[in-house]
């Protein structure tokens, strides 16, 4: 083989493996409350924010970082599960989980991406980068419209509080001050309707 | 409002109408062969593509307009359904449900980001640009990819012939030579193997 065949074939050993990410479900339910999402879609859903969203971000922010950090950020979760935002037991273990989880799937990829895209999730999953913050708060803010569209969807079925919602997703305002005052109201709107505790 | 909170709004009711290509089923099942995938699915599978395969790309071809393109090339499907391939009959009609559904989608953004998500939709759509030619390259590929990983998935259920799928799929050549030669492999070994008639 070519160097570029033998790219190639790694990159499509990754993009074969990463089909499994349809499988993973997470706690809430689309819009139309038939079945839960999973996270590829989950994923897709964020780079949409992404791409319509990042005016509300700091200056400094870069859009296509943040892009491609969404589209990565649940791929680990392959191997690792994905954890309920609500479930502290759930979340034993889950740094260890996932990182085990970075480094088989990436390790498919050629060496110089593999090298990327891990550092590029590890950005996202630890640090305090501007493009990490702001990753982070459109992660947060989707469940809450999925929730919010859904009478509250995975809150109701889960009896989650309200307080603890306003604890959890106030990470939002480090991302994006504007998308945070959105979320609080639609939180605050929610404990009014009774769809949280 | 403020301008700031107005074209959040209407942000946020984009995001939320376009949860719908969730629900938008296509022909080829996913690798675990548990069920058929989704539009949006798809789309974070080719966004993946793009992220990991732009340097089988023409030197000209921007890998983040490639990306975007991809991302949001099926949400037409949201109003128009998913046209199967291999069913000419469907293909009537097609253009013009396409052309309403993206009038209506894109109206729910501002009127800047509606005309740019627009335009790049139509590029990807009808133009012969390197950008749009190497995005439905990737869109090609990624059915030959689930199909061969499960023995002819969507090709056997539909009888389709090695011959039609050879004809339809030299597109990809078009946006790489080099992903074509490796789907063009993985078309004769099905045919070999009697997953393609």
């Amino acid at each position: 083989m070519t160097m570029t065949e033998d790219r190639l074939a790694s990159q499509i050993a990754f993009i074969v493996e990463i089909d499994k990410l349809k499988q993973v479900l997470r706690q809430n339910v689309v819009t139309d409350r038939s079945r839960q999402e999973n996270a590829a879609e989950h994923s897709w859903h964020l780079a949409m924010m992404a791409i319509t969203m990042s005016e509300h971000a700091a200056p400094e922010v870069d859009p296509r970082r943040v892009l491609k950090m969404l589209l990565i950020h649940d791929l680990v979760e392959i191997d690792a599960g994905d954890t309920f935002l609500y479930d502290p037991a759930a979340a034993a273990g889950q740094a260890a989980r996932e990182a085990a989880a970075a480094e088989r799937l990436y390790a498919l990829l050629p060496a110089d991406q593999a090298a990327a895209l891990k550092a590029l999730w590890l950005e996202f999953d630890c640090s305090d980068s501007p493009d990490a913050r702001f990753a982070r708060a459109l992660d947060q803010l989707q469940p809450v419209l999925l929730n919010y569209h859904t009478e509250g969807g995975s809150w109701r079925a889960h009896a989650v509080s309200g307080a603890d919602v306003l604890a959890k997703k106030r990470v939002i305002e480090h991302g994006s001050p504007t998308l945070w005052r959105y979320a609080e109201a639609l939180i605050r709107d929610s404990i009014t309707k009774g769809w949280l505790r």
